[in-house]
């Protein structure tokens, strides 16, 4: 239908902090990448007409609209992408799928696993008539954990036994920060396990290529109260209603024993996100902190061991060569143009992208699982999945 | 009885590598510390007489024996220093206690539970007489660590919410590493968990002042065989029966909520005991491969905030003012100088010397309850002790 | 004669590696920062026009050209950006200001200082009409370097006695790595000394506000003969015009002593511009291997004082606010955008942008010095400057 | 003349900090090493009767003396260990080679050149008569330098081309801090140059197996008047005759070309001995305030290639299969163990142990250089040694 060349054209719907990034990314992609089709940032879609139109000319999409279901319908669009809040996804997702556009759709996948199962069959379905959908987990596209997992997989790491997974904010250590949409269940579905704990909880699957298959855990609000509006004394308080904190212990399908821990309330730590994987013949180590580094251990440089800091910024590293010379860091939004640049690629030749709305399923049901635990005080079986995921 | 200035005669039973260590410490710390009274190395006790003497020359101490019972039972002997297996310091402890003797008992306080309550109540009657024991977790005397208490009791951190402790060692990563008398319950107790574990359960407890009240966690023996021998190919094999790691959660009496993970199978990390402590106003880290060092966040700090690498070898710091001009590291066995000196001081006032058999119990109920909880799949209380622990 | 919201038309003259980062730049900026007038990438000037052609179509330039002296006459555009080598840039430079085209430089601001004190006359020259010039020394735009530059002239470090410098690479470790432009001193211009020893003069001088008035120093070609062909076995030889590294020591004008190196021989360090400044009050320490990281040591913080590692990505760092949450890193190309937001800002408002020509010339001084002090032996007399530089 | 057995009989003149290290390594080092003779620490000398009586009961000397000349007339000493003040040193060492003592005499050797080569003399003469002289730079036996001298005279960095090494410490940072006699020349013989520059340019020429033979350098008092005494308020002053800080480059005898930098001016830095080594096949890194870590880069390690941060504590790094298991730190004065250990080992076998006093004076001659350099301000030759060094 498409000629090869004619440009693949997105529609974004949403245009918050995830907007901003994702604008940058389908911006900056196509200039660094040999992308096998143009790509046309043509409609951006938001709630109020005005404040999109205002985005739209800031983040350079040539139209603004305020009907997602109006963008689905475009005969000319081929791509929505996702940036809403998660209770949106789902229906969203599905039209789109169904109406033949390809969709990427920023994690988490759904703020329920039921939503979030429904999507996962609408991709199948859309997958048998050549159309895709790809889930945002875009910390996969950091290059060093790419590496990371060349290393896993490869072999360079013998058999794996323990993973250690940390993702460390601190946003909420002031017991005054106020109140907001994410402190509310309704709203976001869920606190720092679905939106911490479900990075590093894909990160370890990804890296590792085993999935999670029981779980033990506890979530906790430390502070379940908080003021209503900032800097206002002996203001009204709401609510907390989802986790400060929470923090797991896993089996996985291949035999690791895995740690994990999410948290908005570790006072110093901004995005510490920490993999740490142990194999009999050596590890790694990365920590998103420091972004363009990876820590790797070799068991067979015997006395001359130790963990070497490898900075992964050469041209032979993943999606290096489109970048800078040796030593020249990327940033975060950098893994954003991989994730744009590897969906183009993808689509162009009908294949699956990578991670699969599956994928973001599986998270889920790992989510899910670290949930009922925290009730039941036990451990929990993750749900067995039956579609399509990228895990090798 | 004694005169102030009597010397403090001590006779050490086991001259393992703890005992190799307990010597340093014994003959090293009278020179660094004022010390109330002298000590004196009387006398060193081993099963085999010869050996035993050649290690009392080589560590210095004046006698050498082979029956501790002896020891015991000599008058003028007043410290009974504890090196031996766990399986044998109930017994050991319990009659030197009764015969009057302060003891220093290594870590772990015994290798089961009901030997180590029977401990605690004896060291309760002692103390009623005047005589002390003292539980040799000695990780407690690291100046860092000691500031990190310092900091946290001192409130600098706020209210205390988390806490993730590990300690990775990876002696056991080489499948082919040789069956030891360390793997085999019988002999040593427990595995990475009684080994590992303890250390980060007491200081977790020691730098919060609060103790762990409930776990859910598991263990793992990942080489469940190993050559009975180094370097026999296709030798003969025995079966491990302790733990290569074990991961648990854990909430502690003041609300905190922890994560530990203790391992010999982690890759490249040769004796990484780990501590972070995340309060309302600050965090701590600390890591035992860096051992004269403490991360310090300080949320006060505002836009200059970051963690302060706190090179512990000030004056002002906790046992610094005994050592070398600032920036001089301490070793791993200061730390065990650090713990004569104290015990010599308490006893010398007849005060109860920290840590105490009680505080060791605490950690072995700990220790029982995740064990417990690796076969019941569900979170296990940690059994309330009855005794006098040393936690403020 | 341009109403406030005409956009600022921009040529770029050359289109290599630095070509790429400016494009960028000049793309990413004004969807970041709030600027004063919309930005046009208009036309690209290289020396093929099909090669130009195609560069101008990935990086995003309207139009292509191959002639600078046709984009120095449009009257439209309103911006030259030099990227071309630096023999080309006082022809190209002179010219532009005196059509009364703003220019933005890349450094070195020339290969020899006669021509950069006349592009730095005549920067003087344009600035009364209204026109700006302005040297690309973009390592200053990078937010921890700013933040040092914060505290240093805030008096936070107290009286500045040292800096230490370095620039260290690797790429010329290997000694049978092939001859290149970049060897040749007739095309280069200079080697490690002009490329890196340029950045860390500059920076040196505006992070403390002083200016270099003495060196010594030494330069050294440690591989004077390098094949002329990669791979080739027993290939033909070229000479290596250029220094490999260079070494020397500088007083400044406030009464600094300070260290520099530069090199291209340091195997291991890939980017790795080192920073560090000691006051009576304080230190900072900044290596660009770890962008986004400042440390900063403060002597009252007393027995808890320690390097501060601060993740330089708060709303409150420079140029910060306009990027991702804190812990988010940015990247090496983040400067760049800072550089063309504060060029659009300050020409917008007819203020003189940093660094001037004359900085460059204050730096060409320095390294003409040090390359004397190499010949001569002895300490050099860094030439006064009579221009009008952006040290405060 | 001495049976094998017999024990090597000490006496250790002055007893200030060096001498409390000493005694340290004097009573340890016999218990932790297999040494062919044994130790006996018979004779503390010092100034006053009363204070060495004092010192040398805390310190374990049998007995106590306040004329060096009588330890040196007796004839049951073996070894004379010098730890006064570098203006004795030369007369001491002399008188106590003459008599037929070792000598192991702390750095530096002297405080002039014309002494130090005087003593180099009589250490030549005192070797042909089987009797040695050593010198306590004792850094050398830091296990992590001794590892980086076996890769870099193993080949294993390959050529080495740069050298980078400082010495950083901040006791004078604060300028209201009180004279003492180390800020007196007449005194202290040297400043930072003489204290921490001495171990730079040894741990450099060690390490390489280079000596320097060229130096340009400067000299600077940053706080040339300080307080008589500390705490007083607007007190008398003096005038401090050393240098606060001292910084040179320098090219050695196998073509390296190296920066060195001394100071007590740099805020936060403890004890930062630092030493970087660059070669044509790989690097090492060290930092004394990271004291049992040697960072070392190896070329070919291709992409997965990165500075290795080898925990220095196996039991095949140097002197380690004495001490403690991997992971578990050594200290400070554990190199004063090392050093007499290999004095004990060396006498006993009749060879020379190192460093050699003709060592030291190459040490003095590189410094000497620096001084003339700060004066002349002019690269300054380092005159040539004719003595017996321990350089390969």
């Amino acid at each position: 239908m498409v000629t090869p060349d004619a440009p693949l054209r997105v529609s974004m719907i949403g245009h918050g902090f995830m907007g901003a990034v994702h604008s940058q990314a389908w911006r900056v992609a196509p200039r660094f990448f040999d992308l096998p089709r143009p790509v046309e940032m043509a409609l951006l879609v938001g709630l109020d007409q005005d404040a999109t139109q205002k985005a739209a000319s800031r983040w350079g999409w040539a139209a603004a609209g305020n009907d997602w279901r109006r963008a689905v319908e475009r005969p000319d669009i081929d791509v929505i992408d996702i940036c809403t809040p998660g209770s949106t996804h789902a229906e969203i997702a599905i039209a789109a799928l169904q109406a033949g556009k390809h969709v990427l759709c920023e994690k988490p996948l759904a703020n329920t696993l039921a939503e979030a199962e429904e999507m996962a069959r609408a991709a199948d379905r859309a997958r048998e008539a050549g159309v895709f959908a790809m889930l945002g987990f875009t910390y996969r596209r950091v290059p060093a954990v790419q590496l990371a997992r060349q290393l896993v997989l490869g072999g360079q790491l013998g058999q794996i036994r323990q993973v250690r997974a940390a993702y460390l904010q601190d946003w909420l250590t002031d017991e005054t920060a106020p109140m907001s949409w994410r402190l509310d269940k309704k709203l976001a579905g869920a606190g720092a396990l679905g939106d911490l704990g479900s990075h590093i909880v894909d990160a370890v699957q990804f890296i590792t290529g085993q999935v999670l298959t029981a779980v033990t855990g506890i979530t906790r609000t430390f502070v379940p109260e908080r003021p209503l509006l900032a800097g206002a004394a002996a203001a009204e308080r709401g609510h907390v209603t989802v986790d400060d904190a929470a923090v797991f212990l896993g089996t996985l399908s291949g035999g690791i024993l895995a740690t994990f821990e999410a948290t908005r309330m570790a006072a110093g730590r901004k995005n510490a996100l920490r993999l740490e994987v142990s194999g009999s013949a050596g590890s790694v180590a990365f920590d998103i902190e420091d972004l363009n580094v990876l820590q790797y251990y070799r068991v067979d440089d015997g006395p001359v061991a130790g963990f070497r800091r490898i900075l992964v910024t050469e041209p032979e590293h993943p999606y290096l060569a489109a970048w800078w010379p040796p030593g020249h860091a990327l940033g975060y939004e950098h893994a954003f143009s991989h994730q744009v640049a590897d969906l183009v690629v993808a689509v162009s030749k009908s294949e699956q992208p990578q991670p699969t709305f599956e994928d973001g399923c599986q998270v889920q049901r790992v989510l899910d699982a670290v949930e009922r635990s925290s009730g039941s005080q036990r451990w929990e079986p993750v749900a067995p999945g039956a579609g399509t995921s990228s895990a090798p």
